[in-house]
């Protein structure tokens, strides 16, 4: 059997590179996990999704426990087998996705209890079940429940709820039962208060996890906000353990946060984005429904290896957006996630070579100098067949 | 340069297995093609398609025509660059769908015109214009323009109808530019009159084409009166051209057409059923949005080695649909298309083997026979990791 660890293999900064070991498999840090809220990448085949280069992707207890529901997937042998992904899976705990329903939940000391978004049956979460969810799924990396306020929030409001969630961690925790290559990880609450973080940061490490989330953030603020937020909680984190900065973010949020000190991220934007035709490219975000795309038969990025960008036209791929074609959301997830992929694994190469600020300037200077010109990308000499013969 | 051409290698009764040979590549008759109306197989990448084995798909002149329009495509390669499918491509003169527009069309003796059923503009379909159209597209298989009335309808229609489809496969073989390895196909019509076929095809053999499709048929009658429409039709058709039955059909169509004398089909049936999370297999039809299929961790057929069966259970099927999750749609479509490809290679092994009929009569019995029960195709094993630790 595997132990669960991770291995600090060069430091730039406050930015780690390394690698983490599990049951199912290892996983090179910092990484960025695709997100599989309902059972699978929108979009996406577990094989296209290894191709971006993914190594491990995100489930999501409170979608899974609605439909199809967490028993019949553990009759089924476990998510991974559900959904033909062998490597390993880091499930939430449906903290986060509970605490958004609204008037749909109501939370006590022991839990929360909601309403179904799909059909309004009654439904309840706790510490102890999510766990054990967690468990039946068979997630390689088990979350703790906790409550995630939205931001701004008075500072008591912040401090009750971290504390609220430090009590959900220590009986999450209760509930866990260890297995070797199996992990759980801590969430760090806090708000944007430096002082709640840090008592945060203490509860957990005294409870003790196999690594260390941080929650409540990316949830309104601003970017400068957060990376405030991260520079007074990350250097009070273990640091011998993985630290996972929950639902971000952007290209920018990324490099920023690795620049602080996270090793793993997960967030819905590059796969939403490919299903509203908007592309992540080295030079910033390109909307593939923009007219001037119509009959430009470049790929989305010169230095993309993904699918849509060997083998087809920004041109295709506009026209597939406008007609509506499933195949547009396709490859265009594919892409963002091919991008994703490069970019963490560029940030982790720096690293390894302590080039990581130098990198930095240079993705900056990229993503503001916008799309590539025709001096830059020139359009390939295209001839059709029927070139030779006269055409009417 | 290849010539165009299609050899008879066995005849088996009226069935005939061959293969045909093109500017872009062989193709092995009976053969299938999957529709790709707007510039995709819905669902699937170029690359999912030719994993299933098929080797032929057809374009729309008609949708290609209002979006992205022809000028567009020819300017950015051809079809074949355009949607990454170097294999032939068989286009539709539009003739089909310009006719069930209704009153948003205006039939006269030199074409059709008609509203786009996309944002109203006016547009004009000729025998000319089209297979010019077709040119630009890089057709390796030309149609020619022609009207395609509903069944039933009064003799004196249908006769008048495919009068004038004769006088416009004229004017279509007229504006056609042979080269090396392209062709373009006669069409015809007659409703289901031997008279009318025979003299319809009496017109089109004196004109003289690289092959010969029979259009409309499957538009409203019964099966057993397209079988006796093919009875009398096929035998005058030239035995040494391909023959090419329109919009057809289901899999017991498939194969009663061969059994008549038809090389190649089209429909969108597969794509469309894949969609709507009705599968075709060996045993008939099975809807995934089935209850009883919410826990079968048995793939939809046994016999299938497509990307649905060897790594999905029927459960996960049922799963994606009812999130409607675009998983779904991908899966179901590449699963239809692999089953009619096996099928038309199965029907072509068994034509090269004199044994179609054999062939027939066991296909009918299992299609008869309903899906497969838990004796026939028992449950897998399965075993979570987390079996070997004690579940809460």
């Amino acid at each position: 059997m595997t132990h669960f660890y991770w291995i600090c293999e060069e430091i730039d900064g406050a930015a780690r590179a390394g690698t983490l070991y599990t049951a199912h498999g290892v996983v090179q840090t910092p990484t960025f996990m695709p997100v599989g809220t309902v059972g699978t990448v929108k979009a996406m085949t577990a094989d296209s999704v290894r191709a971006t280069g993914a190594q491990m992707i995100l489930g999501n207890t409170y979608h899974l426990m609605l439909r199809p529901g967490i028993e019949k997937i553990y009759a089924l042998g476990g998510l991974h087998r559900f959904i033909d992904w062998s490597g390993p899976i880091l499930t939430d705990s449906g903290g986060f996705q509970v605490m958004s329903l609204g008037s749909l939940r109501k939370i006590d000391e022991d839990g929360v209890t909601f309403h179904s978004h799909i059909d309004g049956s009654l439904h309840r979460l706790t510490p102890q079940n999510t766990t054990h969810m967690q468990h039946k799924l068979d997630a390689t990396i088990t979350m703790c429940f906790d409550e995630c306020p939205a931001l701004p929030a008075p500072n008591d409001i912040i401090a009750a709820s971290m504390r609220r969630s430090m009590r959900w961690a220590e009986r999450s925790r209760e509930a866990y039962i260890p297995r070797e290559g199996y992990a759980q990880f801590g969430i760090v609450q806090g708000g944007t208060e430096a002082e709640l973080r840090a008592e945060s940061v203490t509860a957990l490490t005294k409870i003790g996890f196999e690594g260390y989330a941080i929650g409540g953030l990316a949830v309104g603020e601003e970017q400068n906000i957060m990376f405030q937020t991260l520079d007074v909680t990350t250097p009070l984190m273990p640091a011998d353990k993985p630290r996972y900065l929950m639902g971000v973010g952007t290209p920018e949020d990324l490099l920023g946060s690795v620049l602080r000190g996270v090793d793993m991220f997960d967030c819905v934007m590059p796969t939403r984005a490919g299903r509203t035709a908007r592309a992540y490219t080295e030079r910033g975000i390109i909307n593939l429904r923009n007219a001037r795309h119509a009959i430009d038969a470049r790929p989305i990025s010169p230095e993309c290896d993904c699918l849509a960008c060997v083998r087809h036209s920004r041109a295709y791929l506009h026209h597939l957006f406008r007609a509506r074609e499933i195949l547009g959301p396709m490859l265009l997830t594919w892409h963002n996630l091919a991008y994703y992929q490069r970019l963490m694994r560029q940030i982790r190469n720096a690293i390894l070579h302590k080039q990581l600020s130098a990198l930095s300037q240079k993705l900056h200077m990229q993503w503001q100098s916008g799309d590539w010109t025709e001096n830059d990308m020139p359009q390939p000499h295209l001839h059709a067949a029927t070139s030779l013969c006269p055409i009417p």
